[in-house]
């Protein structure tokens, strides 16, 4: 039922034997995204092209849509002027500006000199709105109900005009200085008496949630998360109705931030480029800002262990254990700022739980720690005498031992402690906490563990 | 217009002062998900109870629907066998399922026991799927048009039926044994010459996208994605209809599976709860298993120190840099992991990409690298003579700069390759990666550092 390989060598043969009449025949008959699978898929640029050209106007715009911009790029550069301005026409608005936002700008001009004058100026409108504003991915082919309406009228508008909409699942009313009054779900519409007024079904009042056109997308996707919309108005700021962003557009939003909040906990400078797509350049460019910080940070690490190589020197093992503390802290750390960084972003976890999640840390925390310090002190009991620190005395295990549940208890209140504090100084948790989390932790850690040593062990100097 | 302070305590008012009908009227004036949040920002558990009990029926359900399980809880113990019994009768079966995995079994039981035998059944069918597939987020209540009726016949049957359906902007056509034979949007419905028989103008045959029942929900999320769906219909083997997925499910589903994946790269067990309300034994459950086995493979790093730590103690400044070190391999190292594991989770890379994301690496590796090294020679040589290895010769300033160079490649190489690889062997790439990358990372580093030690510093041991 699904694009599968045998479609693709069906459909590439009709191809190249240049069965152009079937291979049409067949395309109309498969799904749009498919399509775009299909030519994306053909190695050749002219035979994909070809491919493009024959499907009727409608669906080609279609298509287009699903195409990555390089494709997109391709295909509108083997096009005559005439086909550009055929295409734009029958493109949704939204899909014309996403395609725009990524292509060089001679190819914008070209494009935008075959558009007609009204389209053009709300193209460039559109590419104005700041990127990630809930103006830069919203469309403008909303269903508008004027509120006098009575519900047969309103159906038989959208009967009249729904083929060029977006949507039509939800129906937006205005007033007649276009205010967003109301919202108006087609299945409450198509569920109610053809006499009754649209003003007296709508949802109007404290039921209506919509969003400005510079709000941060982010808050969008909330939006439609949380009353679970199908497409959220947005509004000027006299609540004028300018547009909607629709549930497709919303699901790439939600992909996005969770994208963005991977790499910013990775240390990484966000990006909305895909990988594949973006040069070596920009990715050393994104990257080495943040390495280069922890880099210079470590050298409070390595100030910590010069202090205390000469008493590291006289004890056998002790040095030896340092990574797996810091790697130990590490990982702890990072387990909880996960978890609480997630929590933050999914509005699971609110900055007044601090007292909860610190008190739950603190409990967990001294499980885990007290499980490792046991593990780890087996570990070096039945290794002693083969390689791990093969002269470490009973006092070197305790200190090993010890020292890793201190750190784990501490490097899991610092990770439940650090977004918390980050969310409330209104900073990014996770550009806050996910680099920087190690950092504090290693340092923390390789005190408490020279502490620890400096108080057990008789280092004799 | 939405759900805020102001609006909470005029609320909050009117049931302080007993007012039950004025607030009745205000409920029924806001939206589901805000009552849900007004009842649960009331402390008080009995007033609360009253605010759900004021509410018509069908609300009611609405709302129960966006409470938390343990506000749902609180309801059901709270009303009569005879409510529930009307609750249920009015929610969705898959808000209905959704509830009742989560409470305790005598709930369940008090619950089903008010549930008319044919609801009762289904649900247990439900109850009965494995977690995370797709028949245990589907819903029972769709449209189904028999592909016989005509445009007009099938408009008559949705509005005569659609009241009590999840969704009604898909429909499901279905022949005389129920296999799914097409879908229809409502859209395409309505703007159809009310003649056209259902068979005509449906999607059929290749258009037709569907999961059975025990698909993985990811593949329901990646296909409501590919195709831009509303809603995604549950087949059982035999190509019979059994249920939808609805996209407020699926946009849950996109976000558990983001979670998820956080969770693994944080060295987690993952885990379908949410934090808050997660017992402190789960979660030091789910944070033990990856830090036992990171500890006992650090053994690894412990003895590669273990065996260079004669040589160590007689040159400043070469243990102080290995936190420094392993910390720049680490982060290199999960930077690529984490692109690539993102990329590979949204499609965007495939496993055949391997070449190109390799040279592209490596390539990005070196630059990274150089700066970093610089950056490192820099460091060390301004903060001679103060703290750093204060006597660090010019010797280890090189051997230290020149590991980071290979530390860096050698990381982005295993941060690239690793997850590729586990997802050839059909692993988890963020389970699999995630954790290791840095164990890994780290022995490989401290092996290069020494290695260049011993070939460019005279130890004289």
């Amino acid at each position: 039922m699904e694009f599968d390989e045998n479609l693709f060598w069906e459909l590439f043969e009709l191809l190249r034997d240049n069965k152009l009449k079937e291979l049409k025949e067949e395309l109309v008959e498969i799904n749009y995204a498919d399509i775009a699978e299909f030519i994306m898929l053909i190695e050749d640029e002219k035979a994909a092209v070809k491919v493009f050209r024959i499907m009727p106007k409608n669906i080609s715009a279609e298509v287009f849509a699903y195409l990555d911009s390089d494709w997109q790029q391709v295909i509108i550069q083997s096009i005559s002027d005439k086909e550009i301005a055929g295409l734009m026409d029958e493109l949704f608005l939204d899909d014309a500006v996403d395609f725009l936002e990524e292509v060089p700008a001679n190819v914008v001009r070209r494009v935008l000199a075959n558009t007609d004058k009204e389209t053009r100026d709300t193209i460039n409108r559109f590419l104005e709105y700041p990127d990630n504003c809930a103006g830069s991915v919203m469309t403008v082919e909303m269903v508008e109900l004027h509120d006098r309406l009575n519900v047969k009228e309103a159906i038989a508008h959208i009967r009249a005009t729904g083929v060029d909409k977006e949507t039509i699942y939800t129906c937006y009313c205005i007033d007649d200085s276009r205010h967003l009054v109301g919202t108006l779900p087609l299945r409450r519409l198509l569920l109610s008496n053809e006499d009754m007024k649209i003003k007296d079904i709508m949802l109007d009042d404290e039921m209506v949630v919509s969003v400005q056109a510079l709000d941060d997308q982010e808050e969008v996707a909330a939006l439609a998360k949380k009353y679970d919309l199908l497409s959220v108005p947005v509004v000027d700021k006299e609540n004028r109705l300018v547009g909607i962003i629709t549930i497709d557009d919303i699901v790439d939003i939600i992909e996005e931030e969770a994208t963005e909040d991977f790499e910013k906990m990775a240390s990484l400078t966000p990006s909305d480029d895909e990988y594949l797509k973006t040069g070596v350049l920009s990715l050393a460019k994104n990257r080495i800002p943040w390495l280069i910080v922890l880099l210079v940070t470590s050298t409070f690490t390595g100030y910590i262990i010069d202090g205390f190589e000469n008493k590291l020197a006289v004890v056998a093992g002790l040095t030896a254990c340092i990574p797996m503390l810091m790697g130990t802290g590490g990982n702890s750390g990072s387990q909880v700022s996960t978890l609480i960084i997630r929590g933050l972003a999914l509005g699971e976890i609110r900055t007044r739980d601090y007292l909860k999640v610190l008190w739950k840390e603190i409990r967990v925390s001294l499980i885990v720690g007290v499980v490792l310090a046991l593990v780890n002190a087996l570990r070096m009991i039945l290794l002693r005498g083969t390689f791990l620190g093969s002269d470490a005395t009973n006092n070197v295990v305790l200190v090993v031992s010890l020292a890793i549940l201190c750190v784990v208890v501490v490097a899991k209140v610092m990770g439940c402690t650090l977004p918390i504090v980050a969310k409330l100084l209104k900073l990014d948790p996770a550009m806050m906490t996910g680099p920087m989390i190690s950092t504090v932790v290693d340092a923390v850690s390789l005190l408490i563990y020279f502490s620890l040593a400096n108080a057990i062990i008789d280092f004799g100097v």
